[in-house]
Formats: structure tokens, sequence, C-alpha cells
């Protein structure tokens, strides 16, 4: 039996959910709730094998966070991401919160019986939607701390602004910048953040 | 119209292939050729848009050494991996090699002109089927460097004989080695060639 948490805050959609996995003979759904913060809580009364998470949900952590969290707490629970969109940034924070699965709501209902069933037996799963936006994140040239300078730079600071966020010098921002605009073959900062945006790279 | 290269070792499939890329309007075969080496030299007098390139051809270069030397010679030329394979180190090496499309020959044969007009169009296209594939890759906590050590203790070599090759301290060898074990949370370095073969990064 795969004890089963489902974490959705749209209610009609949490009970369509719970009601297609309760048709499942080896599906138990052990908890539903409506927010991150409810499944860390839940996930770590009832203990489940798979926590299905829809990443945007109210309150302070959205499912993402959840997910991150859990498998801090909680390392024997797989995560499994079921979400409506495949924005390459969602599948980013993803691979950073290390979750075994992420589906599209546009999935067909078996695939996503046959994903809790494939995360539990520890293997990962990813939406063939997602397919190109895996194969661009794969193809990432930038180091994590060149992508938080872009990250910060596309958030509008200058040099002076990310270097105090950072902790770094201001030349070593700027030598950051450059090396960045050079490797991401853009033609000035702007056209770099709009390359890495577009790539899901920051 | 679409210039189409095709390099496919097997007479039939090459043949195959083509008559089906010419039954399209809008895609022309400018060469039609048995290996890398002879894709390379068909591309620059044809100059075609697209390469569609079997990865295992026979001679000097598979396809993924004529897509990655095609990258460098004529930037113009859009490459297409067609291959019957989706290992992770095809994937690896495809990445490196930059090439704008990857599909298994079990494609439906619309996939395969789509995927054309697809690279053709600037984008980048990838089998459904390597989506876990891919994902796994994005996931990959090590540096170049740190593959280069691994992938030369995964071929037998010691810590001084590592260090020969790639011109490093012995010391430097073995601090990586320590450094990647920890990284990849492996009981050992057999372990940790074993968990980064699997997942392709070596």
């Amino acid at each position: 039996m795969i004890r089963v948490l489902l974490a959705e805050d749209q209610h009609v959609i949490r009970g369509a959910l719970a009601a297609l996995l309760g048709l499942e003979p080896d599906l138990e759904i052990v908890a539903a709730v409506d927010s991150g913060d409810a499944a860390l809580s839940a996930a770590l009364v009832h203990r489940p094998d798979v926590a299905v998470l829809d990443i945007d949900m109210p309150g302070a952590r959205d499912g993402l966070a959840a997910a991150a969290e859990l498998r801090e707490r909680l390392p024997g629970c797989r995560t499994l991401m079921l979400t409506a969109h495949g924005k390459p940034g969602h599948l980013r924070r993803a691979l950073g919160a290390q979750v075994d699965g992420f589906l599209l709501k546009t999935a067909p209902p078996e695939d996503l019986v046959a994903g809790i069933r494939a995360v539990a037996a520890g293997q990962r799963v990813l939406d063939p939607s997602l397919a190109v936006t895996a194969w661009n994140l794969a193809d990432n040239p930038l180091t994590p701390r060149e992508a938080d300078v872009l990250r910060l730079a596309a958030s509008g600071a200058d040099a002076a602004e990310i270097a105090a966020r950072l902790f770094l010098g201001a030349g070593t921002v700027r030598n950051y910048l450059t090396a960045i605009v050079a490797k991401l073959n853009a033609r000035n900062r702007t056209d770099a953040v709009r390359i890495a945006s577009e790539a899901g790279w920051i």
C-alpha cells in the first residue's frame, strides 16, 4: 500500500484527485490539505510515502518550499509536484528542491497514478512535455553565483547594489557581469537577462 | 524550402528516410551520406539548413563529433540527432556539442518532420521519452573538472594516473575525489562512479 498525502488549494480539484486516487487498490490517501504549511504539518504526523503537491498554494510555503522542507525533515517521503504550469523557473526550483517528480495537470489521470507508483519505487518522473525545458536547464552555463548576480541584475539592481546584497566588491560584480554576457553570447546585460530568463537559468 | 542533409550509415534506413522527407513539399534533401566524415564534407559544399545525423556511424567522426564540428565551421546549419538509443552519455555529449535537436528512431515519422521544421526555425527539440534523462542531467552537481576526474577514475585510473593525465598534483586529485564522494552522497569512489554513470554525469 502506498500512503499518499495530497496538497491542493482548490477544493473541487482536491476532492476530484482524492476520488481518482482512491479508486486505485494500492493507493491510500492519508491526508488531503490546502496549503504548503498544512502539507508539512500533516506529513510529519501521517508520514506518507508520497506527497503530491500543487506548486501554487497560499501561505508561507508554496508547494516547492514544502517539498524542500519535507526533503530535509522526512527524507523517506517522495515528492511529486502536480502543477498547472511548466514554467522554466518552477522546474529550476523543483531541481533545487530535489523533488522526485513533476507532472502537469494536463497529463492524463493514468499518468498521475503511474507517476505516484514510480516515485514510490525510487524513480524520477518528469512530464514528457517538459523535455525541452529540462534539456535547456541541463545546458545552463552559469555557475550558481553567476546566476545569483544576474538574477539581481534582472530585478533592476545596479553593480553597487548587487555587491552589497552578495557581500562582494563592486569590481567583482562588474567582472561577473562581463563574464556572464560573454558566456551567453549576449549583446549586453539586458540581453543576457532575456536569454537566461527564457532558458530558465535565473 | 528547408535544405536537409541526411547522414545515416544503414543504407535501407537512409533510403527510407530520404523518401519520407522527400514527400514533404517544404523539405529538400541536398545530400544523403553514410558517415560523419562525409556529412561534414557534404555540408561544407551544400550548406544545408538542417543536418539530420545518426550518432553511431563508422569513421573518424561519429554523428556527435560531426555535429560539434559543424557547429564551429557552419554556424548557420542546425543539427538534429536521430538515434536508436537515448543513452544518458549520448545526451550529455549532445549537450556539449550544442545540437539543436535529439530524436529517437522510435519517434513517429511526423515527429521527425516537425522536428526538422522546428530546429530550422531556431527551436530546440528533444524526444519526450528523454524528459527524465534530461532532468537528471540538469541536476548534475559535478563541475566539468570533477566529471573529468571521476571519468578517469571510472576507467580504472588511480589518483597518480589521474593526476598525470590532467596535469594536477596527486593530492589535488584525492581532494577532488573526496569532494565528489561527498557531493554524490556516495559510500566510496566505486559508488560515486555508479551514481554518476547511471545519471549520465560522466
